[in-house]
């Protein structure tokens, strides 16, 4: 099964499409090989696809994991060309087209053909993860938002944020207790600072004997000149306008220079005090495009060719956050859940054209426009033509949002919590679990 | 503030009632005090009370974390003279009144007076904790069913077992991880064997291409005659044939002798390949009794007084699952949610008798029943002169189980949750977290 894919496939046993990655783009592209005559294997680290853009209601105790996540051999089920594998792939071998995962017993190997599993046609979707621009020791003391684990870990460290607040007898320790820094204006950045406001103003209020919730310093920090950068400039004078009525202090030009247990410091010397420092500035490829041994972008993510191919190696695809790509209007495609599922659909199409002995078509992005939301009823909304803000523009991020969500009960579920946290400002996670986390060293 | 109670107060701040433990005993005195004129502090290690009876749901994927915890400071944010503290409270210091919390700052400590706080009465209500007779060492591969923490490690173990089988090339090292040996007989272990034989024949169907999880071999393994033995003979049966019909294997009078990541050992040769063992067999009482000083009864619980105040020191109280205490028919009261909440409210009252200078009447056990579930319509409900089995005890556990969970949303949400789980024999909550829990290496 290790020969060259050819145009005009005669082989007696189909070909063995494997994709690394049941994120958007991995999970859309295997349900569009459904019908193709190939045996797809997807792997992934975890059991599960995940709708990462309700990550942050999770990291903000308003939803509860498995309402915005999927096992992934359930929602592929029904599809009986496809086996789901959980497995760290650690290593390519392009020459001997095999996949190597992680060594030993510990979780998230694989035993599974001792340790390898060959292919003949590769889909890499491994997405991105944090980058901390050269200061990995950051990542202990301002974790960032990609997994269901860094959800789970971010909802520790607020909600126990507050309860040592009210346990600090110490006014000034207190304070740190209560200052809560965002780092980075984008859309995770923005979703987070505005959702711990509300937490701090209203969902806590009334809880606390020693302390004032509301009194919670949320300092929202952003290097360039505006938060929400990717939206138009009259869109972001919006959001901050609505952050700062929230009550977030939104600081734009502003360069983090150090990040410790104790707080942040800002450019050359102002420091600020603040027990609970979040990150969403930056995020790098998965290191797994390394091995591929082609150039690579700033970031780290894999220079496709049009078909989403990899430059000098026909067989193996790159789908999602680790593809860097252009749109048709020359800007690069952004790494969003609508573009990840559109690579993910076009590789399948390259790889049925190349089955059937077509030339794959190039891919053209669909760009249908750019949310976000800030708070209770409030958000932006960039259709192109159409903008909209305000609380308008927050009723339409929930319905797209709802519409999107995979699977009938999770709809159903969150909207029950999204209607009662509306209603009541409750928030139904509130639950600080795996206080023994190794990553996240509790501090 | 360090002075003796007294029959009668007569001092100008309210007497500072401190209650150790956020379970069923602790929160229910808690709220029996709201008139009272004292002040109270609610100490907990996490920030949530439990509804422990569906802990098992949690750790078989059934329901959420949250569907079953609600915040402490939430359910008695309308308390008034309540104070709830997260903190780990190590050591008691019984002549000073003084409790010491644990040092340092890991999550769980309280930086709160300088680590200590001190009261006028106390209720230690700390529940108990898992016993291995003496073997600590089969925590590690023997996870117990305590705590959230410990029901998202079982959750972990039980998806992850699946995938590794699917993985695993070798058919006798895939026999091993679709063995699941659970130790205990009691209402837990029946209730957890019950739901793994469901997960394996019906949840799982048709999602995996290598193995079939319905030839998953799932052993009850009870050391005593029969399983749930706090129960009539009669429906022990019944239950027994409940979870053969499921497909458990039941095994009564074996003990287990050796635990270890390959599996079990029963008596002196008979060795089980089980990559999953669940702890379902002993309890130990909370070891801040020892601290105390005071005798203890086999398992670590305290011999209270007719008013659970504690022999020699009448300014302590134990309540919950940490007091051994008799009930008027003799028997030993038992362990279980009902008991708690019924000593808790009791401790109240005597507290308040103390106040009004008035002696605290003995505590009564009222003996409302003992309910136990096996899985899908079917159950085992002992009312004393009404007993039932199968589809009507199910109903009628259901029904008692939600009507008791704390909090409208819970309620409904876990509705949701049944009724679809029932009709579809989904699971909502089958996603893996936490992949580095410290107390639970992976293997």
């Amino acid at each position: 099964m290790n020969a060259q894919p050819q145009a005009t496939p005669r082989q007696s046993t189909p070909w063995h499409v494997v994709i690394i990655g049941g994120g958007f783009a991995g999970l859309w592209a295997t349900r569009a090989l459904a019908r193709a005559p190939v045996r797809v294997s997807l792997v992934d680290r975890g059991n599960h696809h995940l709708f990462q853009p309700l990550l942050y209601q999770v990291a903000t105790a308003g939803l509860s994991a498995p309402d915005i996540a999927a096992p992934l051999r359930h929602i592929l089920r029904g599809q009986r060309n496809v086996t789901v594998l959980m497995g760290d792939v650690v290593a390519i071998d392009t020459a001997g087209k095999t996949l190597r995962f992680a060594e030993g017993e510990a979780l998230g190997d694989s035993t599974l053909d001792h340790g390898t599993l060959s292919y003949d046609l590769l889909l890499i979707a491994s997405g991105s993860t944090h980058a901390y621009f050269g200061h990995d020791g950051w990542a202990l003391d301002a974790p960032g938002l990609k997994t269901l684990d860094d959800a789970l870990e971010i909802r520790r460290r607020i909600l126990t944020a507050f309860e040592r607040a009210e346990a600090e007898a110490d006014p000034v320790a207190r304070a740190a207790w209560l200052t809560f820094a965002v780092v980075g204006g984008g859309p995770t950045g923005v979703e987070l600072a505005g959702t711990l406001a509300e937490i701090a103003r209203h969902t806590l209020r009334g809880e606390f004997r020693r302390i004032d919730p509301a009194s919670a310093r949320i300092l929202l920090l952003e290097a360039g000149k505006r938060v929400l950068s990717t939206f138009p400039e009259s869109l972001s004078h919006k959001a901050r306008a609505s952050l700062q009525r929230l009550g977030v202090e939104v600081r734009t030009g502003v360069a983090v220079t150090s990040i410790d247990a104790q707080g942040v410091v800002l450019g050359d010397n102002e420091s600020i005090a603040a027990r609970t420092v979040l990150w969403a500035a930056g995020v790098a490829a998965s290191p797994l495009a390394r091995s591929l041994e082609v150039p690579l972008d700033r970031v780290g993510r894999v220079f496709v060719a049009p078909d989403l191919s990899v430059p000098g190696h026909p067989g193996i695809f790159v789908a999602g956050d680790l593809a860097t790509v252009r749109g048709e209007n020359g800007k690069p495609v952004p790494g969003v859940a609508p573009a990840a599922k559109q690579m993910g659909t076009h590789v399948a199409r390259a790889i049925r054209a190349r089955l059937a002995g077509k030339p794959a078509p190039a891919f053209r992005y669909r760009d249908h426009g750019n949310l976000a939301t800030i708070g209770r009823r409030a958000g932006v909304v960039d259709l192109g033509r159409l903008r909209l803000s305000g609380a308008l523009a927050w009723w339409f991020w929930l319905a797209a949002h709802i519409f999107f969500l995979i699977g009938f009960r999770n709809r159903l579920v969150v909207l029950i919590d999204w209607a009662w946290a509306y209603w009541s400002y409750r928030r139904n996670a509130r639950i600080i679990v795996g206080n023994t986390r190794e990553s996240g060293t509790p501090r």
